[in-house]
């Protein structure tokens, strides 16, 4: 289902009296999410959002850490989900903004996602960056799992983003986003520099874009003792990047039995800094927030 | 010789009718450099500058490949030179900025010019970004080769440094300069994406900081009919990280049998932009140049 | 269905009307292939042969390179198909010459054609080779996927071949085809040196003889700016080594929508070439073609 | 010294009454190891070669299995010396057919006779064989360890050699000699296959061509109890090649204290077999021994 | 089925008239076990134990070289399986001592049988152990094939041994078995070194616990003409430890058309031992056997 | 000097008012060290031993971790010094157990003092152990850096051994120790399992036996937050086996700069240790302490 339908249909799911699971994005961009906001709170109802790789086993066991303090404060943080050919059709919903608000910054967020939860999700102050748009309608930077062209339909969005985030705890997020871009190999990773630790939530792939041959890690580095430290913990396999457990969460969540894994308010920075990333690239000049 | 003397000790020699040739960092800041070039100018005398990992065989190897346009135009670089524990001693003059100018910003401004050399050194537009000086006065952070401490000494300077450059181009440059961060292990590269095919010209270590521990790398990544294509360009080895042919082609410029390696305009650009990364870390805000 | 029977059945189905695509080996002999030939020509019909591994992506995307003139004239060539412990079976119509035609050197055909497909199919001049038959009655070398023994059968093919082409344009190849030698492990490769560039296309194993832990590569080897170059070149996997490839390209063939991989007169020289080295074998002298 | 005084030089030695011990190869061509073969007869003197590979660790264990009956036959073997960039300079006396001999089959022979060598130096039959001379003249090919470059010097020997020897034994063996040609790195090895056992005695460089990077290895593939088997034989490192072994062999030869480690029947046995394959490459046909 | 069963239904069973095949281990302790003999000595029938690692690819290999006189004495051996976190579940029978008879000593007793099958089954003289109970109710340290935890149940068994037999042949065995203990990573090994060769038989995993991703090796370790040489056996795959030979040779001994892989007498030895090391873990003293 | 002089020298030494550095092992036998002692005591002087490994840096980094209670308890060590060719030499004093007291349970004692030394030097209770002497006269297995053979010269020590020691702590040790034993490869390690983590401090080789291609680790294995974690600890490269900090630290505490690295009571229960495992093997029985 295009990004488009996901506040309307969630508007419309919340003031029927259901509480709201939202495939990512929230929506196609921050103003949508305010409507949602505003109708949860209207309807009494929760509104959560599939951010699924936070449910990851790797990811929870970083954020373990990052509450116990082993990590201190996060200063930089570098997101990326980079593709090498792995634009997900030509001519369907995907490359076309007015139905998917944008190419791989905005279906390939997680990552953005994932480095803000374990940022503390602070509020941003500035936001520079630019999209490129080479290869978008090049047939060989489709991924294998690429759904059915279209030769009617629109391609107008970016084939690949580059931005930096300040915020005004004075922490700053490198962003790297990319259907098609001339990379080494597809790279979906959170790696960050904390005042404690530093850390990395990666995953490889033995071929690029399918999740059944995936290579993860979760990784901390620490100095103890004056000598440099590298942890490897090792997590459970989970070839679903957390689709299951994310699921789950919305479901303990609404029964009470669970915090949930990610808020509304979260969900509106998110699109904020993306909204800013998009504007930035079109005026070439930075924006605050 | 502390950068500090750099500037100074430049002009004179230029004044005194010799070719200079000035190791890095150019100077303190940019201001210094348009002395040096005025010098220089009414000197009619040559200014060039130890930019030495230019001269290293993957860098000549690389820029040929530009040169030939097999890259095409880079969109986007992200230079790094990330120790984990390198800071140079302690109470020197390393790490008093009247001294030095800064820290890693400025000492390893290696993989900054060495990318803005491959992107053509364009025009730069904004700069946003961020400084951190965790570790800085820590002994455990302290690198292998590094010079005796001096417990009366300054420290002022920054221990780590993330910025993000656009150009007037549409270029961008992410930077990631750092003597002492929780990072896996050192990294010394330029990766970049342009819109034929992607590179990467990288040093890694055996043991961190120790260059005889080096595994080098120079890479292109391209697509051809179809399929994604990984070159590995195998160059000489070269310890040195190009000293010896920087230094070379300075006497072959100032003999009039080589093009110089660099000019003191792209050294002036250099410097501008560090002037700025300097400049938004301190006041949080993005620098319009 | 034993290879004795691919010519009479193809000849009954082309007078018959038919086009035909025939398994591979195209028949017992060259003479065989004539008859087919002609067969062909009268019925003015399509013969085809089942030489699956040129349809293997590595093969296209070489292939693709060698049209291109990036490869140059191919001047050396390898081929090799050895496996350690693959003889299929004892007693069946593999190791029974008057059925099968002769064992590895008929059987494992495929990479001599890929080989000779690369180099243009010159014309041969010269063969020498030999044949060696350890281990062809030793149920030990017997490959994991091979077919029920028969106690009663005939063995009487040889278990390895080692033989040299020359051809009328000056090229050469080398051919190694074996089902039981003592060999590291299994190789499937054709490996080649041009005027221009080198290259491999190759297919490992996980565990020798199982498809499924097929390990391939495709990599060509170039001197580019007077450094060596090694191109990797990704494409994407198949495990079936072109079977469905090498079909489709039949029926896409004779319904006039593409090419044929391969020519009567290709098979015709193949064929030749490998009653030439069974001659030589015998003879212990080389066979001018 | 030019390999054209081997013979010469040798021959004044012998009849002065000198043992001799001549740099490999042995002379220009069979004819002069006659010669030389003579002189030694009639002076009652030892002729020997410094085929220096014969007395590596790795060759010296290698020949004990074989001695012990451990390999059987050898039914058939491969040996290469095949460099990517190796050519030893341009216009010096390694490039002149006159001074040299010819190019690589000749100054790289070192394989050959070691598989010779293992194979009991039987009795050769027939050769067919072909030689290329692309980039022989191409600065880009020249070797690390080159010599100083004469531009006045005469470029007529071959770049790279493909060979095929049979013997009056049923033996065959597989030639592949280069200085520069398209080939994925340099090897240096012999690779045989025996009625018992197979093996492998092989080094490779971490750099091509540098041989204080050497990887060696020494290997046996044997069929035990039904299942195959891999022996890796650790020898001590001896990154000389042999030289120094060699030499000692010699001087406990003429001292009585040491079988010789080569033989004049052998050298000339050699250099039959590398006139036949220049032989073979001129006429373009097989030529019987 | 609890191992309390084992000894009353097998002779429940011989006294029917019954062959039987039991699950390891034997039984609770050795006395148990020879009330099984005598049942089956009674009987006149078969009783057999699934050590199914005898029954592995690679036991079998191995024993072969033993058998022939390859190894020579076996003079000490290490017997180990250690998982890190592999406790079966908490509170089921497993971890009851009056159920199970204890934990991974008796649980995980395969690798002390395949040691002893190595060595000959010795006549054992003394036992030293110690056992550990660290983490046993530790839920962090389930297996991931654990089955589902009994909060009432009991558990008082140990989670980690260690001990060491002597025998009197002057053969000596190290043990080591764990559930719960902080290992590297898992392993299941027999090593031994012998009065000829070493050897190694192990399984390791990509992921601790799953046999689906099992690292198997067969290895022995010899001196050949004064070099050391280390051969590794390639063995089918067998994921499944031996399980399906060890029934099938079961049938096949009942059938009389096999030996039987394992005696009542060795099962009986094993569990003199088992009883030993838990009651030397008891006493804090050696006990003689 | 031979083992046999350590104790009268030291004595002498004392007697003459020198503090004393004494090479290990530190005597024969625990006679010698309680005769040592007392001379200290006398003497009011400063013996101590060159346990060269506790002043590694892995060594250091470790007991760190075990000071601050990272590791808790050692319940039971694995201490190893196997080499499979490294006997130093026939017909020395080091193969004279008159003259070195024993073999490698004597010279390689490290790992046995660094296990005790990570687990608290605890009061010995049992030891069960033997020796076997098999290889010790076999010339091909002679260690590298050997020492020039006497033929005259009287071997009667092991060439390994291996052995288990009970505290009365209830903690456990493993011991293995090799001079020439059908090992693997050569391996130096303490490997522990505490009851709040597991550790390893290992040397592995290149090339077994040679200090300049030593590969070491330092590794700590814990359990956080439900998953295991392997610490990989960065200590600086240290290939001369801590023998100049061994050195520095006698110098300083002479000085009273610093804590003794070990003191006489260690080396005392070490060699009672070593004493009851001679006595065990010799006797076939448990030795109590």
């Amino acid at each position: 289902m295009p990004n488009k339908f996901h506040a309307p249909l969630a508007i419309q799911a919340l003031e029927a009296g259901k509480h709201v699971f939202c495939e990512k994005p929230p929506a196609l961009h921050a103003g949508e999410v305010e409507q949602m906001m505003a109708a949860a709170g209207k309807a009494g109802k929760i509104v959560m959002f599939n951010f699924n790789n936070r449910a990851r086993p790797e990811s929870q066991a970083m954020m373990q850490y990052i509450a116990e303090g082993v990590v201190g404060t996060i200063n930089s943080a570098q997101s990326q989900w980079i593709r090498r050919t792995g634009i997900p059709g030509f001519g369907g919903w995907f490359t076309n903004k007015e139905l998917s608000g944008g190419g791989p910054v905005i279906d390939l967020l997680h990552m953005v996602d994932l480095a803000l939860y374990f940022m503390g999700y602070p509020e941003p102050a500035h936001v520079l960056g630019q999209t490129f748009d080479d290869f978008i309608t090049d047939s060989s930077f489709k991924g294998p799992w690429g759904i059915p062209d279209n030769k009617e339909g629109v391609t107008d969005v970016e084939a690949a983003a580059h931005g930096f985030v300040t915020f005004k705890t004075g922490q700053v997020l490198s962003i790297r986003n990319s259907w098609a871009e001339m990379n080494e190999r597809e790279v979906v990773s959170v790696v960050f520099q904390g005042s404690r630790a530093g850390g990395k939530v990666e995953r490889l792939f033995g071929i690029d874009g399918l999740d059944e041959t995936a290579i993860d890690s979760c990784e901390l580095y620490v100095q103890e003792n004056g000598n440099s430290v590298n942890r490897s913990i090792v997590t459970e396999p989970c070839e679903d990047m957390g689709r299951i457990g994310s699921a789950a969460n919305f479901a303990e969540t609404i029964e009470g039995r669970a915090e949930p894994l990610n808020t509304p308010d979260q969900a509106l920075k998110l699109m904020k800094i993306i909204d800013a990333l998009y504007e930035s690239a079109g005026s070439g000049a930075p924006v605050a927030l």
